[in-house]
Formats: structure tokens, C-alpha cells, sequence
């Protein structure tokens, strides 16, 4: 059983009717219903949840995999929720990031840069290639799929070298974007994809939800072990001829 | 030309003497005539020289290479100091992190986890490995050489992956580090070598020396181009039937 | 379920009373027994079992993942047989390769470079370090653990960059190894682990048994999907004014 | 000064009068003189030159980097041939691969995957994307160029996962490659890049030369030195209480 935690910005559906009509109930209820699965123990959760951002100690303890959404409110998360995230991914829990959440504090500051790309804002022709055909994330999604139109996201995409490139997108203007990658974080394992603008419908595409899923069972924490460096660690054998060292 | 400039903490050689007499003059200034060569030009500055603390935005501006030594004041490097450094690698300074650098707010800001080690404070045996012997960095090292004594710094070594693990060390009290990886942060190159505790003669070692002459050829900024993505593109050929789209 | 195939050379056990000894009924019989799981359909073979040296095209096509020891008799093995293996490896088959398997022919192959290493025979003292504890590879492993003598493996380890390097061993005679690394290869994963001497007892070792369970998991096969290049692709948009091309 | 070989199949030329006027002399004469730069010292040579098709154990050996144009023949190169300049290239010649080079024998082994990938015979709109700008292979090269009609490479490009996607090309028909990335093999360096249609002009593209001439400068050998494993090597420290593991 994995517990994954659908959180979302939560006030473009709010405050835009047309967005509401997209995701009723929000992103975060919609996605909650698409990623249904024997093995998934899905709660959601918002921005404007509570004082902790919708991100509890409690709750976040208990998430093995979160699912992040955000867009125009990003400024709005606070460094400490970001602090916070950031932390439980490095002790092991799975990131799985969405569209502009490449944007969000936690995202950036665990990849270290700007994460920045060039965009245009429109409801582009946008076909997802399938780079990396052995990787989990990747099971059962054939070589191409095509997005009903969706925000463009194109290179060059601030980010460190991803661990893997499993997806690049196509779109009609030109562009081509690395939008489909992985990273490592401490003990935690991130993927960021860019589907998901919240005017456009491709949350809803088979194969997305089939990524997203994948994405989840990828990303689950492995059991928990001791890493914490920073300690001093006596000699697992005796240190040769130290003293002629000295 | 490569303008170098050598950064150092510079505070253990003026309260420790017997610090001060291994690196007379401090790290900054053995360094500046170790790494003396017709290519470079080199500049030192150190923590506590001035209110940008050795770092003003000139110095920063006119710096292809940054090296950077420090232990004890990790602290008390500011947080916007950092952010300088950061944003200098982000748009093409290369930076050298030796030893205890590891733990400073610039290269955790990069690297964007906590570069925790072990370590035993031990003048111990160490063997530094070639894994990567075609990179320029590795140029003209040979395939194993020991160093005369050296802090143990040991795995799990808590950074993103490397783009390249060109160096692991052994150490006689049973452990192995990654300690020469290289990283790309934007379009800056990092590389971080871990020899040169302020007890050990280490940074006098003709192949230390090789290395760190190596990396900085290596790190030199690529003519500056325009990737500040964050805005909006206009596409470059006209968007196939985006009206179905809409 | 996973069709798991352990596959031995099989020649030391039979001609070296002492190996008979330590691996009873062959290496293979042995890791069946350790590796029996609920999950896994364990098939044995050997070098000299049939005309198809134990690989037939029935078998390996019913294979998830095959686990590999080979030695002394690496140059027995047909260019056939290792082309067949590669074959199946590229169409997504897991290969988990012990020991001296990496100087096989279907390693070499795969790996396209001479996978030859330093080494010394003897019962030597081995530390192995976990450099990626969110590997599902390390599922459980601690952050070192002692192997009761192995035979030196050391750097330079004639390898491509791998994928992940998930351990690096400790030797006491002074040398490091990359002795656990991933590399992906078609639709195939791949995992070589150093252990194994056919005279040391280290594939009884329980965290070996753990790291060989959590390996043929992550090396099973992702569904596959066609990925066969090299023909003709029709244009999936109406190319844009090409005309002015030709 | 870098010892440069440009290696040409030269049959297209001879044998199709419109590629004889698209490279008069040949691709290969046609670059020897767009690369003239005064580090580089040029030599060209063609497979049906001589008994050694073209790459004579002396012109080899004194070959730092090796830039490769091949097509229609690429069955025609024998496998010794092949094999001796992977062996050149594990010793640390540089070499770069062209358009249908991926195809070709040399490259297939040093990869060893199959280096397929979609394709469509039309002079198609092109834009090169570049997403590594730190790289030395992208200097001076601006974030996207476009090529004045080329051949359609596409994904999925069987390849290992590549050291670094330096670029990303787009297609107007809908496809993206991964069309110009690097790999390390032994002590050499390789660089693939995919323009180079004999009937199409890119390899006169300004940026396309750009790119050559720093390829050719990252990929110009380290100082060798013996990397030479498969050999015993004595232990460099007494090992430790070794009778207690016989």
C-alpha cells in the first residue's frame, strides 16, 4: 500500500470559472479520482488548507509519495513548507512534480537551480516521445502520444543533468522540452513532468494518468536507512602504520 | 587568461600556529604560487577582508574560476554572499570546492542537498583513485597516488549524482569517498576535490597541484549565450491548425 | 511473477574438490535455494548442458531475468550464444552479471569495452560501501557491510559510465572498485555485482542474497513496447511549407 | 596542435552527380577545408583508399581525433577495421561521428546497442536545440539554429544513456532526437551529431562547423597513461590480518 498525497494550489479553479469547469472540484479531486488503484491510499490536500499549507509534520510523515500542482500562487508557498518538503524528500519520500511546479520553492530548491524554460501560453499541438522505454515510469506508454494541446514548455530548461530523460515533448511552434525527467534527492527520488496547465484537458489522457501512476509505484521510498553523515565514524579496521603519520 | 581567484577562509592559519606554519602566509597564498602558470592570472581574497567578505561584485564579475576553501566559518558566510556566488556559477564562473568547502552555503545552495559525510580527524593513509582517466581533469595523473596523511571524509557522501566520479579515495581505517566529483550548474562547472585539511600538507602534492591546475582549464566559462528562459517565445513556424486546438 | 534464470558456468565445482565444497550441486543450485522466493520462478542452467550451452531460444525467451556467473571458461561461450543473450537483454530481459561474468563475451559485448579491472587473488579483506541508498537495489542494505574475504577486484574498471553506481568496495590491500553498477541497454536493465569468487563464501553473505533479490525486482521487465527504429516514419503533422525546402 | 583525420566512405559522391555538386572533392575535402584552423592539422582519407580502407595502423596511430562520415557502405568497412579503431579510441583517440555514422561498424561496437532510430528520407525543416550550453562542444552556439533541410532522425535512438544530450533536434513532421551527445569509452572521447545528409547543405551551417571545432578540441586525447587492467596488482598496503580470512 502506498500512501500518496495529491497536493494542489487550489485557486485557479477557485477563482476562474472556466479552470472550474476543466477540473471540477479542483485538480487535486480530479486527480484523486484518475489515479485510483488498489495499491494507492490517496489523500488530497491544498494551499490555503490550513497554517501548514495543507502540508502537516503529520501529514507529510505519513505521505510516501507526494504529488505536487502549482502555478500562479508559488510565492505564495512559504520557505519553511518548502524547508519541510525538501527535508521528507531527502529522508525518502517520492516528488512528483507537475507543469509550472517546476516554478515551486521545494522543486527549486532541491534541483539548486532556476528551473526557468521558455513558455508560450497557448493551446499548442504537443506530442510526448518516449526516450527512455526501459524505465519503470515509462511501462506500457507507447513510443508517442499527442497531448490535445497544451502549454508550451521548450529548452533551454535550467535544471542539474537529470538522471533520466524518459520523455521529450514536441510542439508545433518549434520548441522541444525535456519534459519528462528524473532525479535523485538524498534518499528520495523525484519526477518532474510538464502536462497539466489547468486550461488544458491532458490530466485527463490515458497515457498521462498511466505515467503518473508508474511515477508513483517508481518513486515509492525504498526502506529507510541510517545515511546521516556528518559524524564522526570510528575505524572499521585498525589504521595502518598511523603513527608514521603523525 | 583565466583569471583565477582563490578564496579562502583564512582563519585557522592565524589562530592555530601550527596551522600557520604548514600554510604560512594562509591556504590562499600557498595556493596563488602553487598554481602559478602562464595561462593564469591569479587573485586571492579571504572571508574577513571586506564587507562583501572577500567577494565583492566586481572581484565576482571578473572571476572565471573561483576556488574555494573553508571549514570552521562556514557559518559565518552570509546567506547573500552564497546567493552571489550561486548566481555567478549560474551564468557560466566555474567554482572549485576543496575539503571542508563541502559543507559551505554556496555549494550546499548548488547542490541543493546537505553534502553530509563521516569523517575521522585523523592524519590518516590515503590512496586517491583515477576512475575517469579520459577527463581533462585527470590529465597526466597517474593511476593511484597517496596522499601524506589526510582527514578521513567517507560514504554515504549526501550529493545529487555526479556528472562524473573522476577520483575516489580509500583510507586505511576501512572507508571510500567519492572525493573528486564534477557537477554542471547552469552554465557554470563545479568540481569538488576533497584533500587539503588545514593540518595536512596534502594541497603541496605535485599530483593535488595537477589536479587543481586541470580543473580550472576544465571549469573556464564557455562564451556567455542567452538561456534565461522565464519568457515567453514566440514560435518559430507558424502553430499547425490551432484552431482545432482551442 | 518473474521467470528468474540462474545461469553458471559450472566448471570449477565440478573439477575443483575444494569449490565443490563451498557450492554444493554448482553455484547455481545454491543461489536457487538462497534466492527462492514467492515471486520468483527459478530456473537453473550451466555452460555444458545442451547444444545451446544451457541458453536455449525457448528458455531465454521465457526469461525475465537472468543472473550470471561465468570464470575460467568465459572463452568456451559461442559469439553465438553471447549475440543471443545480448539480443534478448536489448528486448528488455534483466541481466544481473557475479564476479568474473564481467569478462564474458555477452557483458563485453553489451557494454562495448573491455570490462577488465586490476585484481588479486586472495581471500582479502572487502568493505562494501551503499553510495546510493534510494536505489531499489540497496532496499535494506545497510551503509557498509563486511564480506568474510573476496578476491581483490580494483580501479581502473574498464566500464561505460554506468547508470547508477549503487556500491563501491573497500579492499584492505589499498584498492577501491565500482563493484556495483547498473547500465541500461535497449529495453534491458543491467546490474554487475563483484562477489562471488568460486572459493570464497560470499553469495551465502545475507546482504548479497538481499542485493540479488532487490535486483532481479528492479531488472524485470517493463511491458514491452515497439521501440524498433531504423524504418520509415511517416510525418505524424503535415510537414510545414516543405516546398520551400526542396 | 591536434592531429585531425577526417574520415569519408566517399561513394555517394562518386557515383550521384547531385551529391557531386552539393560536396565537390567530397564531404571529406569539403571539411577539411571548413575546419582549416591553425591548432588543427588535417589529414583525409576514404574507405576504398587503400588495403587498410582507408585508417593504416600508422595514420591511425597518429590520429588524435577521428571525424567520421559514412552511409551506403557502412557493411562494406570490415570488422577488423572496425575493431582497430575502437581500440585506437579506448586509448584515447577522439572521434566523431556524422549523420549515418550511427549505423556504421566502430560506432555500434563501442556503444554496443543497436544505434537505430526512425527516419524519414525528406529534406525536412530543422532546428538544432541546444540544451547543455555549458558544454565546450556548445560554445559559442546560440539556444536553437536551423538547418536549411535535413534527413529526419527521431527517436527512440537506440543508444546507452549518453554522458551529455547536448542537443535536441525538432522536426516540422512531429519528431524530436537526441541528435548530438557524447559518450566516454575508455580513455576516449565520443561525440555523435546527426546533420550531414549527403544531398542536404548543413555541413556548411556555420553553427554546424562551430560545433565541429569544438568538438574536436573536447575530444582531443588526455596525456595517456596505463590504464591497463586485467593485470595482478600487488597490494599497495600490507593487508590487514589476512591469516584469519584463509
Amino acid at each position: 500500500m502506498i500512501r500518496v498525497t495529491v497536493w494542489n494550489e487550489y485557486i485557479h479553479e477557485v477563482e476562474e470559472p472556466f479552470v472550474a469547469q476543466v477540473y471540477p472540484g479542483g485538480i487535486h479531486e480530479v486527480l484523486r479520482r484518475l489515479l485510483e488503484d488498489v495499491d494507492f491510499e490517496i489523500t488530497t490536500s491544498y494551499l490555503r488548507k490550513d497554517e501548514y499549507q495543507g502540508l502537516s509534520p503529520e501529514l507529510l510523515k505519513n505521505t510516501d509519495v507526494l504529488l505536487w500542482w502549482s502555478h500562479c500562487a508559488n510565492d505564495e508557498l512559504s520557505d519553511d513548507t518548502a524547508a519541510r518538503v525538501a527535508e521528507r524528500v531527502r529522508s525518502g519520500m517520492g516528488y512528483i512534480v507537475l507543469h509550472a511546479g517546476r516554478n515551486s520553492k521545494p522543486f527549486k530548491l532541491m534541483m539548486g537551480t532556476r528551473c526557468s524554460a521558455v513558455w508560450r501560453d497557448w493551446n499548442e499541438r504537443t506530442f510526448v516521445w518516449n526516450t527512455c522505454p526501459s524505465h519503470p515510469i515509462a511501462a506500457g506508454v507507447p513510443e508517442v502520444f499527442e497531448l490535445e494541446g497544451e502549454e508550451m514548455y521548450g529548452e533551454y530548461f535550467d535544471i542539474p543533468r537529470p538522471d533520466d530523460v524518459v520523455f521529450v515533448s514536441w510542439f508545433a511552434g518549434g520548441n522541444v522540452f525535456r519534459g519528462g525527467v528524473t532525479f535523485t534527492y538524498g534518499q528520495g527520488k523525484i519526477f518532474y513532468f510538464h502536462p497539466g496547465h489547468e486550461r488544458c484537458r491532458s490530466l485527463y489522457h490515458e497515457n498521462v494518468i498511466k505515467i503518473l501512476k508508474n511515477a508513483v509505484c517508481w518513486a515509492k521510498p525504498v526502506p529507510a536507512k541510517n545515511i546521516d553523515g556528518g559524524v564522526f565514524a570510528p575505524p572499521l579496521t585498525e589504521i595502518a602504520d598511523h603513527e608514521n603519520r603523525t
